[in-house]
């Protein structure tokens, strides 16, 4: 394989990324894949550092246009120390969370339109995922399972801004099919898991 | 005064521009101005703590487009929170490097071309200014000046790095006359000033 594979998991908090991200990576590595997981906002020092930025409580005063930079200055660090490099190298990388999380929170959610897939562009480059896992839930369902955590700065957003963010990734599922699998989070994990373990089976 | 006046200062590090925005703010508001100082990339709290990661010599792999989103991130910032609303209070604003700096250091120095405008350009807004003192000094005097002190990422870059912003400082100047005005660093500090201030004066 001279090119690797690029996978990445999209949804609501709570929507059960990282416990299906987990199963998918054990599936791949029985199956003799080298894989490598990352994270957004964060997956490298740099990026991590900004990610502290990005969800801190206390940083209220922060403008929208700035927290989109912010989000595409991480993923910008992701793309080139670790996605393109582990790619031509012909590995798997999964990513919790990637650019249509940018589009979905701050063009949908926060309300930024267009402006923020053109800010992204210069980031993500020609880093374009493989196969996107939409994880599909109501915002109720992931509040329901998110309660109890300590809870970030995204995620203390009011119910409204949740709604807002889950239509733009219905919207983001319906103008990119080819790309975007979406799955009905509210399964069984069991359920979930072979749903996407088919898929990835039938791409690589 | 409906709106205030917007000021910036560019130049190389070891330009003076420090020295000489003081001696300007003094001036100022001894003709019974409001005067803002601020500086980029910093200047609010978010800014400064975006700062931090920018100039922190340890971030050894920071890709080019992560430093040009990083401080377009703290610009956004310093837009929405101080400079626009102390400009519609009536506020003269002085501040300490602004986008031109991006497109000389980045665009320029490191190569990067026109995506370092494109990119800004949200970060802007309808931000532009209304004065732009450009601090001319070669390269090799803003060394001398800076030798001695403890230098951040950016002033540890060599001399052809420091060569290219300089020349990309000179063509911003060319293509903006009407907003540029160039000012010799090699004279002394009250001549220079006397230079700054008959401008302003002139502008207000």
């Amino acid at each position: 394989m001279s090119r690797g594979c690029f996978i990445t998991f999209e949804g609501l908090d709570g929507s059960g990324k990282s416990t299906q991200i987990q199963k998918l990576k054990e599936f791949l590595e029985a199956e003799g894949r080298e894989v490598i997981l990352t994270r957004e906002p964060g997956g490298t020092d740099i990026g991590e550092k900004i990610r502290g930025i990005i969800l801190d409580p206390s940083n209220t005063e922060m403008a929208d246009m700035t927290e989109a930079y912010l989000y595409a200055a991480a993923r910008a660090q992701l793309v080139r120390q670790l996605i393109q490099p582990a790619l031509s190298e012909g590995k798997i990388v999964i990513c919790d969370r990637f650019v249509d999380s940018s589009v979905a929170y701050q063009g949908f959610g926060r309300m930024m339109g267009e402006s923020v897939k053109l800010l992204n562009s210069f980031a993500v480059d020609d880093c374009v995922p493989d196969i996107t896992f939409l994880l599909r839930l109501k915002p109720q369902g992931g509040h329901a399972r998110i309660a109890g955590r300590e809870l970030d700065r995204i995620e203390l957003e009011g119910m409204d801004f949740h709604q807002r963010t889950f239509e733009g990734y219905e919207k983001i599922a319906s103008d990119e099919k080819d790309r975007v699998v979406v799955v009905d989070a509210s399964g069984s994990i069991d359920e979930i898991h072979e749903v996407i373990r088919d898929k990835v089976r039938d791409f690589l």
